[in-house]
């Protein structure tokens, strides 16, 4: 079968490689829709970083790997032990690995699994590819009324779910999101379905800000040209707002989330960061704020936003500016987001045949 | 009467000053034992931080101020609209001196008010003088018995119980303090009190570990000769502590906290910060873990430290480890902790004539 491999920093290949036999407890899927994300752009730019140079822990794998962890697919072959799923069903997949034994896990919160790893990224296959067998604890059911290339938008949506859910989140919440990439505008739409009284977003470019609007974003901030502690201070009455979302992950956001951040409030980073940045405690201090960090998502998460989306509360359709074909994911996917990341929110790649 | 007056960095004189009149919803007191503490330290030596270099918002006051912010004393007259205490009873002054309007007194944290003070630092008089004017609502009644001295010890152990309260605090928890100073050892005391299975403290000062081992922590950690991040672990069985209290409040520390804790824990930084410091906030990301901040107390904290002093729970009074007399408060005080602060937990000044 044809698959995306990635080799190393800017080494990615389609190639021809062996399909994975499916065992008794496996479910073999045939990928329909795949986003490309950040962690791509960075294991092709800089890596490898998540790709294992030296055998995964838990998928003894290492690269070349096969690439693509946001999708949706067609199960298209069951093992005899399954009773849950059946062929032909449109599936989401619930892409994380973990060892189910380390204290993370054993305390409920595979996330952050001492071991853990991503289908698509840490071996296990992935998405860029014409079959992937996984068990069934990753996947879940796609309804009738959502389409395939949706279902693949599930994945960033249940990051910003999860992140909301790390918050003390309250419908008469003002919150502030700094950063509009596709991190930062999955979180204002949640923040939006969840009928959140006041969202703010804080971008630099301009294209993001127009996503923030047609999002739903009730107030939209260019740090550049507005004092956005000060603003959003206004905008929240007084105090400042309720929780920050830190979406943007550079020095400048760590301070304004901290000193944005109402007396006893919550900021939420959702960053991954790349360096160690400058930060003085008694941001926090002198008001009890509250500063958490979140890391990917629960499986609860993605039945949510599966829900949201089936029930109309969230229509997140807007976010896919882009669709290609396997063959073009380097040249038309990872190098037009090299180029033009603000144009896009999500660049998809349709694999095999289907059209969902 | 006779107060110490604090008049900018290394000036402090015992002076003679007009005692401040009663008036009608007012208590006059006649402070007994006064802590020094680690503020009064950094505005001798570094000072004006907290005293007013211009009008204090609340209390009006100026340099020069009366210094004591940790007392105990008697009532010597009240106010013809006070029914609640009255001549002769020892109480404990809460210093907090907060607006009442802005939003984080409106949302019932006086304790970070936006232009919040304290009595003895702030202006509005200080224990530090044979006599202090205050309101109803800074009082607290001390039992008969707990001894004037030790009533001197409640401040610094309210601050202690504050941050405990501040996080998700167990008596099955594995808890790791950082820093065996006068607030490290309140925060081993309190954790004791409320019978934590296991309280581990970190401290580089012989004399402090000793201090720390007579408060009853269970093991007691020596940074410069062990690795505090792994010891912690194993002793938690594996994870790392449930909560870590930073009350060092260097650069090492705040690392060491965010990556002993374990997952989904949380830090909670009790200490306050003379500059930005490196941080690296994938520490708390790839454990989701919190990092949270505390200042001061409110009346409630202080009611729970009587309370358990009072019941035997929380036995203090060790912390005292010299009394000296007003005159000497520079040279016997103050220089004393400058010279060798390792020996001490708490230098009481003991004003007026009264021996309770
Ligand atoms: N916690 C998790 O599980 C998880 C999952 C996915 C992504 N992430 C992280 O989330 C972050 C966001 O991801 P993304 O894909 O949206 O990234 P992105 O780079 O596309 O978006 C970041 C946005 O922040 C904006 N920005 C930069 N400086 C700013 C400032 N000072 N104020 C306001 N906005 C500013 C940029 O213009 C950009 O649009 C990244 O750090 C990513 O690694 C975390
Ligand atoms: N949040 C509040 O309301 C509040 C109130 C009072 C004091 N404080 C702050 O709390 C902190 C502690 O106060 P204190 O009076 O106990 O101070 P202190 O300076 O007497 O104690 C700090 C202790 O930390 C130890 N230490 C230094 N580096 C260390 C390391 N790497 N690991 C372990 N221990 C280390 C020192 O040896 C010292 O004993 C200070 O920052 C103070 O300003 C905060
Ligand atoms: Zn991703
Ligand atoms: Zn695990
Ligand atoms: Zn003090
Ligand atoms: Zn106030």
């Amino acid at each position: 079968m044809r698959a995306a491999r990635y080799y190393g920093k800017e080494d990615i290949r389609i190639q021809s490689i062996p399909i994975q036999p499916c065992g008794k407890d496996q479910i073999r899927i045939a990928p329909a829709y795949v986003g490309i994300c950040g962690t791509d752009l960075h294991e092709y730019l800089g890596g490898p970083t998540f790709a294992p140079a030296s055998p995964h822990p838990l998928t003894g794998d290492t690269i070349p790997i096969t690439l693509g962890h946001e999708f949706s697919g067609i199960v298209t072959e069951v093992g005899d032990g399954i009773t849950t799923f059946r062929k032909g069903e449109h599936v989401v997949i619930q892409p994380s690995i973990y060892c189910g034994t380390c204290s993370a896990c054993k305390n409920g919160v595979e996330n952050v699994c001492e071991t853990g790893g991503f289908i698509g990224l840490s071996g296990a296959g992935g998405g860029l590819s014409e079959s992937v067998v996984v068990s069934e604890r990753a996947l879940l059911k796609l309804p009738d009324n959502i389409p395939l290339d949706v279902g693949a938008l599930v994945e960033p949506l249940s990051v910003a779910w999860h992140a909301i859910t790390a918050s003390p989140h309250h419908p008469d919440s003002t919150v502030l999101v700094l950063g509009g990439g596709p991190i930062g505008l999955a979180v204002v739409q949640c923040l939006v379905a969840l009928k959140t009284r006041k969202v703010i977003m804080s971008e630099v470019s301009g294209t993001r800000q127009k996503f923030a609007e047609e999002f739903g974003a009730h107030h939209i901030l260019n740090p550049k040209e507005c004092d956005v502690i000060a603003t959003s201070k206004e905008l929240s009455g007084g105090g400042g707002p309720d929780v920050v979302f830190d979406c943007a992950g550079v020095p400048a956001s760590i301070k304004t989330a901290c000193q944005a951040v109402k007396a006893k409030g919550t900021v939420v980073n959702v960053a991954i960061w790349e360096k160690e940045v400058p930060f003085q405690p008694n941001m926090l201090v002198f008001k009890e704020a509250m500063y958490t960090a979140v890391l990917g998502y629960q499986r609860k998460d993605f039945q949510a936003v599966i829900d949201h989306i089936a029930d109309g509360t969230l229509k997140p359709s807007k976010m896919i500016t882009s669709k290609i074909q396997l063959d073009d994911l380097v040249e038309k996917g990872i190098k037009a987001l090299i180029e033009d990341k603000e144009s896009h929110v999500k660049i998809l790649v349709h694999v095999g045949t289907n059209t969902g």
